[in-house]
Parts: C-alpha cells; sequence; structure tokens
C-alpha cells in the first residue's frame, strides 16, 4: 500500500504531519493528486472547533482527519465504472457530494444533505464533505466522488484553480437569488474572498451597480480591481445611509452578505428596497439583531446558503474559462506544503495584504 | 352628492362616527356597500400609530380618514370601462391594488408597490390600500379597484366572508414557501386569526402534519377545529423540543410565524430540518435576536410577507366555495356598526374568546 | 439460493412463468415481497416493443426480464446501511432511481436521467426503473432502491396501493404545472388510470372546475366519481369549443393530456387563456400536428413528463393517507399471479369495464 | 393642435404618408419625438394581414392606425403624476404595456394581458402594445407609457437604440428558459434580428457553447461577430447530427428557436439532452409536425414567448451600457423617414445583406 504525506488534525488547534494511507477510489469515485489546496475561514473553524454543522458522531479531533477543502489536482486513478474522468485531467473541486438517498439529495438539495456528517460512524450512507466530514486537501492525495469534480481551464494557473469553489459559491448565491442578475443592483457586504468573488461572478452576469463594503481600503481596492463600480469603507461611514444615497433612496435589489459582521444582515435588510432579497453566505458566532417588522413590512426575502449547490462550480468554471470571470486578484501568496502553519498564519493574520493563501502538496521546502 | 356615515380618523387612538360623502368610483373601480367589516390587529395599529409602512406623506392622523380593511359587501354601482363584475355581486376584498407602474407593480409583485402610500399627497400614481392608505371599511361605502374584489360564494354569510382576505393571506404564506405542501409538515407559530387560517389552509392543501402553537388553550382548541393535527401550548412546554420530539429529531418542512413573539423566528428556524422554510407573517415591535450561523449553515429560507400578494384571495375563496375550507370557527362576535368601540375592545382584550369581532355598516343599534 | 415465480419475457409479445432466483437487495436497496401489481399501458408496450426510451443496450426480450411497474409489497430484507424501512413495513414504489451521478440526478431531475437505460450492460452507474431496465413487479419478489418506495397507509387495500404511483403521476404533473393549482380551472384529456387520478389530485388540491374530456362515458361516469366537475364526450361534442363555452369564451388556466389522441396537443392549447400552460402524460406513436404560432402568440408553455418526479409520489400517499384523494374507483379487477395473461386481456380489450387490473403475486389458482 | 408626419395603414399592404395629430399623453404616459424606427417581419404581418393577436375588434385596415414597434426618441411631454421620466432623456421602447387589471397583468404577465387588442373599441381598458393595437413608430411622435420605456446609454446611437427591444426578447426568452444561462450549451436556430441577439446575449451571460443555425451564410457571419462559438449552415449539413456530434451524442441544454421553420420545433426537441428546454419565438403559417412521444419521455419544456416580458428588455439596455452586449452588427441600413417603402423592400429581401433597416422619422429626402 502506497503511502503519502498527510496533515492531520490532533487535538483542537494542533496540526501534524504524518504518513497516511493513500486512498483508494470506489464506485463513481476518482483518485486526485492534490497540487494546490487554498486556505479557507472555515478551515480554521474545522482546526480549531471541528466541522460547523456536524450532527452525528463527534468531532474529529485526534482520529487522524485531513482537513482543507479548496483545492484542485489531476486525476491519477478512477474508481469501478467511472468513465466521466480519465487519469491525467486537470480538476478542481465542489466540496459536497450527497448521501444521494435522503429527501434533499432526491431533490438535488445535496448541500442540504440530510446525512451530513453522519459518516463518521460505521453506518456511512455515502455523503462525503472532504476536508469537514471525509479527508480533505492538506494532503498529497485524496479521494473525489464524481459529482464533486469540475475540470480546469488550460490557461488558469494550480493556484488560481483552487479558487473556482469559492467562485462557485459566490454563484450559488446569485442562482439563490433568483440567478436573473444582469441590470440588478447588488451590494456586497465583507471583501473576504467569498465577498470578492461574488463581486466578481455579480459583474460577470451583468449586476449594476455592484457596492462593495468592507473596513478595509486594501481589501476594497482588490474588490474594484475585480469589478465593483463602487466601494465603500464601511469604517468611515455609515453603510445603511451610503448605499441609500447612491441609489437615491430607492436602496438596492439584491445584497449578499459575506462579511459575518454582527450588524449585517439587519444593515443588509435597510438597503433593499421593498420586495429585495439577501443572500446569507458569512455569519458571526453569536445570533444578530433582526429587525424582523421591515422584513415582513417589505417582503424581503432572505436565504442562507451552505457551499455551492446547484452545481453552481460548474457554471463559475465555464465563465473562467470563457475569460469572463478571474478570480487571480484573490490569490497573494503560495507556500510549500509543509510550510502549512505558516501558510495559516499569513492568511488568518492577513500579513502582507494576504488574501488567499495555497499551499502545494506535491512541493516540499527544507 | 349622498352621505354615508364613517368611523374616522382623529388624535392617534380616536375614532369618531360622522358623516361623509360616498366616493365615486373610477375608471377600473367600483362602489362598494359594505355589509361587514372584520377588525384586525393591524387596525389597531393604525388607529394607534398611523399605518406600519407609509413612505410617502405623513400618518392619517386628523385628516378624515377611515381605517378597517377586512370588509365585504355588495357592489352598488361601477366605474367607467368595468365589466368584470356588475351591481348586485356579492364581493369580499383584498387590500393591495398596486400603482401598476412601479417595478414591483410590473413583476407582479403589487403588495411591494414601490409608491405604497404616496397617494396621500397630491400627485398620486394609483396605488390603494384601503384601510392604510385610502379610505377603509369602517363606512357604509368603499371604493375598491377591480383587482382587489373576489365574488363571495352564496352558502358563506357575510360575516364569514370577511375572513376570505384573511385566508388569502394564508395562502399567500404558503404560495411563497413553495406552493407544494401537501405531505410537508408544518407549524403555525401563534393562533390569531392568520395563525389559524394557516391551519385551516394548510390541512386544505394537504400539509401533514400540521402543528400548531400558542400559549392559550381556547385558540389551540379553534385550532383543532380548523384541523391541527397536534397542538403545543408554549406556555406549558418548550416549542422547539416539543416539535422535534414530534419529528423524532428531524424538524419539520416548513414554519409559519403569525406570532409576533420575541423569540418566535429563532425558535421558527430551529424546528426546521436542512433546507426548511420560514414564513414571517407577524413580528414584534422590537428587533428579535436570530441565529444567522444556524440559518446559514443548514440552508434556511426566510420569506417576509406583506398581505396577501398573487391573487392568492381568489385561491382561498375558491376553496371556500368548494367547502373544502371553512373559516367559520373564527368568526365569534358581531356588532352594529355604531359599536366599534365596544367591538375593538372585545378584539383587544379577547373578551369572550373573541377571535374575529365584525361590525355591520348598515345596522346600527340604539 | 431461494427461488421464486417470476414472469419473463421472451420474444416481442410473449410472457413466460419461471422460476428465477430472488433477488438480493444492495446498499441502500430493500427486498420486497410484492403483494399486488397493476397493469399499465406502458407495461403493453414493454412487452411488445421494448421499453419507450431505451437508449444504451438493446431491448430486454429473451433475457430473462421481468416487466412490470406498479405494485405494492411488503419489506422482508433491508441491505446494507438501511435505516430509512424496515422489515415488515408495506410499501407502494415509485419506478425511477436515478443513477445519483449524472448532472440531471444531481439536480433533482432523477426521472431525466442520463444514464437511464444504461444499465442493461456490464457497467452500470446505478441507475434502476424497475419494470423498464431492471426486473419489475410480476413476480414475487423485486429489489427497490430506498428512494423508490412509500410506505402504505394501513385503511388502503393492496389494489389500491398500486395505484399510489400513478397518483404520484398525476400529482408531478400538477407540480410541474406549477402547483398552485386551487382555483385554477383545469381540463384532464383522457379518462384512462392517469387521467381519472389526474382529476382526482386536481379537486383534492383544489382546481375548479375539473372538466374531463373522453370518448367513453363508462370512463366519464368514473371521472364523475373521483371528482370531476365537468365531463365531455369527445366523440358527441367538438371538445375545444365545449371547453371555451363553459369558460365563456376565456379558456382555461390549465391542461393536463393524457389521452395520447393525434390530436390532443393542438387541441389543448387551443382550450387555454392566453399564459395558460399544459402538461403532456401521454403521447400517440406519429408526431402530431402542432400549431406552434399559437403557442408563441399566446405565451403558452408545454410540460412533458415521464414518471413520477420530485418525490411527487411521496405527496400523493400522503393526500391518500389523508383521505383527501381516493383512486380506488380506478381498481375494478383483481386476478390470481399465474392469471397474468387473462388480466392484460381484461385491461387491454376493457372487459366488463375493467380500468385498473391487478395481479396478486403469491396468489396463485389451479 | 400641432400636426405630425405618419404612416398609415390603408388597405392591407398599403401603407400612406399623412398628417396627423400629435397625441397627448395621458396618466403615467409621456410623448416621445421618434428619432429612429427599425422595421421587423412582423411589422411586414401587420401591414399585410393585421397583427397577429388580435382577440377583438377588427383588423386596424382603413382606420388610420400607424404601425412600427421597434423605435427610440426623446421624451418632449410627460403626462400627469409623471416623475420616472423628464423632457429630453432619450428612451427605447418595450412594446407591451398591459391593462393592469386583467388576471396576467396582475401576476406580472402582461405580455399575456388578457385584453390585449380590445382596445380597438370604444372600451378600452388600457392596454397598449403601440404598433400593434395602438398607434406605433412609423411616425414624428409616439405616446408611452411610462413602464414601456428605457433609458438609452449616451455611447449608443439612435439605430443601434431600436435594437435593445430586439436585445429585450432575446433577454426574455432565455430568462423563461431557467436564467441560469452560464455554462449551459444553447442552439439558437435562425439568424434573424432575434435569433442574432439571442446568440449575443445567450454569450453574455455565459452560454458555453453558443451555436447558431441558419441557412445563409452572410448571416452566420454576422453570428460569428456577435459572438457564436460555432456555426453550422442547415442547407449544408443536417443540424440535428450536427449538434449531436459537436456534443458527443448528448445533446445540448437549451434550444432558442427563432428561424420560423416547418420542422425547426421538432428539430429542436431532438438537439436536447434529456430535461432539456426550447423556447419558441417564431413560427410558420402551418401547424408543424411535433414528435410529442419525444417530449414525454424526455422531459423537454417548451415555452412560447411572445414579445418581450419581465421587464427584459431593461435588463438588456443594462448589459448594453455596461457594453457587455453591443447588437451593432445587426444594423445594416438607415433611410429617411419618406423611404419607408425602400427600406422595407430592403429589409424584406435582404437587399445588399440588410438585416435591420432603420428609418429616422425626423429626416426626410428630397
Amino acid at each position: 500500500m502506497k503511502t503519502m504525506k498527510a496533515w492531520v488534525l490532533g487535538s483542537p488547534g494542533e496540526l501534524t504531519l504524518v504518513d497516511k494511507p493513500v486512498p483508494k477510489p470506489g464506485q463513481a469515485e476518482v483518485l486526485v493528486r492534490i497540487d494546490a489546496t487554498a486556505i479557507c475561514a472555515t478551515d480554521l473553524e474545522v482546526i480549531d472547533h471541528g466541522p460547523p454543522a456536524v450532527i452525528g458522531g463527534e468531532p474529529p479531533f485526534n482520529k487522524n482527519f485531513t482537513p482543507g477543502h479548496e483545492y484542485m489536482g489531476t486525476i491519477v486513478e478512477v474508481g469501478p465504472t467511472v468513465d466521466e474522468f480519465v487519469v491525467g485531467e486537470r480538476v478542481a473541486v465542489e466540496i459536497h457530494a450527497g448521501c444521494g438517498r435522503c429527501e434533499r439529495c432526491r431533490q438535488g438539495m445535496y448541500t442540504s444533505c440530510l446525512n451530513y456528517g453522519l459518516n463518521y460512524g460505521e453506518f456511512s450512507k455515502g455523503h462525503r464533505a472532504n476536508g469537514f466530514t471525509t479527508d480533505g486537501g492538506f494532503a498529497q492525495y485524496a479521494v473525489n466522488h464524481v459529482n464533486t469534480l469540475v475540470r480546469v481551464p488550460a490557461h488558469v494557473s494550480d493556484e488560481v484553480a483552487t479558487l473556482i469553489v469559492t467562485a462557485g459559491t459566490a454563484m450559488y448565491g446569485l442562482d439563490v437569488l433568483g440567478g436573473l442578475v444582469a441590470g440588478e443592483s447588488l451590494v456586497v457586504t465583507g471583501a473576504g474572498p467569498i465577498g470578492l468573488s461574488a463581486v466578481a461572478v455579480g459583474k460577470a452576469l451583468g449586476a449594476d451597480p455592484v457596492i462593495l463594503t468592507d473596513i478595509v481600503d486594501r481589501r476594497l481596492d482588490v474588490g474594484l480591481r475585480v469589478g465593483a463600480d463602487v466601494v465603500i469603507n464601511a469604517s468611515k461611514e455609515p453603510v445603511v445611509e451610503a448605499v441609500l444615497k447612491l441609489t437615491k433612496g430607492g436602496g438596492v435589489h439584491l445584497v449578499f452578505e459575506c462579511s459575518g459582521a454582527p450588524n449585517a444582515v439587519n444593515d443588509a435588510i435597510h438597503m433593499l428596497k421593498r420586495g429585495g432579497r439577501v443572500c446569507l453566505g458569512a455569519f458571526s458566532n453569536e445570533p444578530s439583531l433582526v429587525d424582523i417588522g421591515h422584513v415582513v413590512t417589505n417582503n424581503i426575502y432572505l436565504y442562507g446558503i451552505r457551499g455551492e449547490g446547484q452545481s453552481a462550480v460548474r457554471r463559475a468554471a465555464s465563465l473562467i474559462a470563457q475569460r469572463k470571470l478571474d478570480p487571480s486578484p484573490l490569490h497573494t501568496h503560495t507556500f510549500a506544503f509543509n510550510e502549512l502553519p505558516t501558510a495559516i498564519r499569513y492568511f488568518q493574520e492577513k500579513v502582507d495584504g494576504a488574501i488567499k493563501v495555497v499551499i502545494k502538496p506535491q512541493e516540499f521546502r527544507d
């Protein structure tokens, strides 16, 4: 049996580099040699507290679990019956492979799989969320269900390809908001990777204007580079008033909340015109005060989204392939595989303007 | 010019019975002789504070304004070009006639009309919400746009016909929740008129089970009469736990929040299975704490609804005509027109188990 | 290894009763002891010509294939990881278990599975359509994926339980037509089992009126028993004119075409008001002439449906459990298992007013 | 009273240049000084046979009716209560202003207005479709409802601005097909103005690939200029086979039929993968043979579209303003106002490769 290098989770907050068996792809699965893995804020959550939505079993501490979910690589082996992909193809990943047998999966809502996380125990029903409930991308190899793979366009670097799943999440949020985005006004709150991706995807689909809010000018500048029409520094001016002023008092059609700030949802609903919609893609650890009366009397809809459903990653990948969407300004740093702790520090502390920090699992540095 | 008796709003909280000119129907309008008017909780809001969503002009205090929006009657005159209705037809009403020329009206979202309330001033664009922004049903006559009328089935009494609009609101909430309600599990929180109507409509459409929560046993009993499968007294047991226990830990598909309790929205989201949906049909005066993280990680959608869009009142009226829906248990008391203050007291203080209290504008008592 | 009695397909048109191994349930599957199986018009197609939509491999003649897809029974064994059902439960079936890995399955469109029929060969990707592409219900036992099972209410007989899948197809058609059926006018063309089920489900959901057309009075009478408001004998009066007259020239909202008559689609579009919708649930063997100009200038939508998607069978079963839907008038005859040829003759030739003819696979007659 | 020059319809096929009163804008209307009007194939239909969908009254022959519906201009007067636009703004038009009081208008389906065409008579309910049922754009001035106006971006010429409504029709077709077009494969059949616009809008929204079919190479070349990835000359190779070959046998997600060829619908359904969708935007004068069995067994949906609903023209205008969409290659010829007969001949006979031919109502030539 071949072995590989992999980072595994010890006690909360602890990551260790170990040797682990290379996994074997089953029915409808392939083995991916991982070429690049990006760090996401939820990775830090998983490392410190376990996955946010384990509903069965215990969190994966001290169980040899490998986190990391934003990765790409090259197919090196296909499991039985697989003809959807062939060895040698470059692929990026979606996170969620639903169980395929619960009510939600049967509806196509695989990111709401009712067997999410139930695969820690002995009677797995097949749900996978690599890096959350099954081994992820801080390793040299991973097994992926064919449903979770998209082809990487040749002109896209390994590093940028790790951002396809992030773009897919942004695409999914816009899908959920109704999809007919062209000509609609959109506020994105929070200029982290998902927020910046939402700006880029929203602009690619014709939202107009796209307004981005954050409290860090450097991030707002990246927002302008990926297509924001207007940026608002929320530490310098009140964002609700600023949005209303920009829209001559009318408010916008859509808000995509990506900041997780405690007041973000309440701000979002007050930026909208009647009948407006909010996509919730982030959250703080504490409950938030929300003016429900404003939601009701203004026919506002709010949509929580987990991950990247409706195969939105494929649509995002297509926009990237067509060069209508370019997430490359989000990638700021690359490290070797054994430098993961440093990479995490850069990401977490935003060292040197870090946004997306990538490690390369086939590379090691002395 | 003919005159009529009408209650008008003086200073906040003050209603006076006066003589007023009978209004004249214009293009696409009819004159309704009002035969019965029910009292709604939002009437009390309007009387005490003005309409909840005036966005232009001032509240209608001391302006001869007549509130009241849940009424029915008989058409006595039709305006120019009207052939949709004829004199003599019994009709119940919807509240909202959109302006027909804003973005939302053009989308069919007339309850989100962007010119809502702008008709107090001199340049009305045609929006009407009788009892909110234009004269309402605490009078002997009212003008209604043809869009806001539905025929009353012959077997339905005047008093019960005032509840058609309430049933329409419940229907609209279930529409917004996706419409495919048969076989879905539904919790209705709050056994007021809209909550009880939601139970009745949900059951008529095949929701199963329908669980109703409230803190008043007498109201829960009415809930059982209109079709609830299970009732939970929230003052006696914790509702979230009770719902989860009833669903063997799985949670329900849908919650229709009609209580306006401060914790109601947060409770609602915790009663749901992943991918579940909440309709918000009520609200408290203060912002509510909502666990946004739970909304996001469970792909929960929340829909604020104002009133009774998508012509849902017509669909509700059809169910009543077909005897598949019977809101009559909600009607508890009837008073003569000049007894409105007493009627309001019965409604407000729930005297003698009052739920829906009706006045009859053509009747007077010495 | 246990054996069972099963009818198998020889050359086209030929059915033989043989002994066959009892199949073994795999992951996510159960073994069903079949208690009743109804005969459907598509069974006759399969027996004579092979399944209508095989896209890979050859038709199943002379391959020991067992047709029959409308069955119910009792679970006698569960496969690995199955906890959704337990041994002893009475279940009815849906036909389609998608592969779970093609684009359509991932969207929740499992009846449009792109691997439909590809499981005849050696590299099955898991799609099953019992009675079409995998062994079906003219046998004593069958294997079913857990996705294809619904529980049978205790008050429903075995014979009537075979009609749940038919009711599910009708429900699915109404889902596809938009779902908000209450108060909408509906024409069902064709009073076969699906048409009659469409009448019953449409009425249960509040369609009004429900108009049924056919050329056989006896069937139209059954239509009245299951809830049709009006019936039209198309051999006695022109149906389009009759529908327009009933609707005072306006036309209806919805048509569910279940006749497969050559002119049925063209008639359907001319029965509609502008913006109306047609569900296509049947078809003739020849292309039909359709007035596309009428479709375009009247904003008409047409929806072909294969089978019973969106878990509509579960919703239909719920309505039956709640006694809001009763398909029992459709069941007319029962035969023992070895009398299948006679049962087919009764069904095909409509002997003695036969509509749904059922065989009981555990029963044999000397 | 001021007069203007206008072309009016005499007997079928006859257009005469006359003096006519300048119309007066009413409530919610403006007066547009027309600066450019394009000729559309349906104009020829109207001139020769009357509007295709008059449902009340008679066709407008010999009634001083002015056809022409693809125009743009400058607002010179606003009616009472209008503050949505001001004098001096450049605007392009949508065709349909629904009555605002029928069932379909209330649903937002104003292009399916049930009072379409009923405004020829004396009791107009307010529906307008300029150039079809109310005076149109082959004149120096026209009255437009504010709902039917979109602002023209400064960088867009008058001639190109007449194409905004065409782009809106294409946008509407893609909306109706589901809206989530990015990454979906799209065939457009027919390279007339709507087909070419569908290519351009589909590409702007990220459809991939976009395949265009026609029988004229010169038009296919324009298709390549507006974004088609592949073009197929249907006179040189069989289109269904060509599309299936391009998609490796799988078929495409979407077809937008814009040719009106007799076999176009049947071809369209055979180009699709299961669960695919067709938008019908054109039609021939005779009924077409359609393989309904293929539609049913493959879960295909077909959507007839009349015109440009859901305010799609505004979304198209926004894409043009953002320079994501450029319909200018469709404009080929411009004539003075009094040269309309010549302009029509160029359009009809495709003289000199004519696609969109424009007249300028303020210009006259000796």
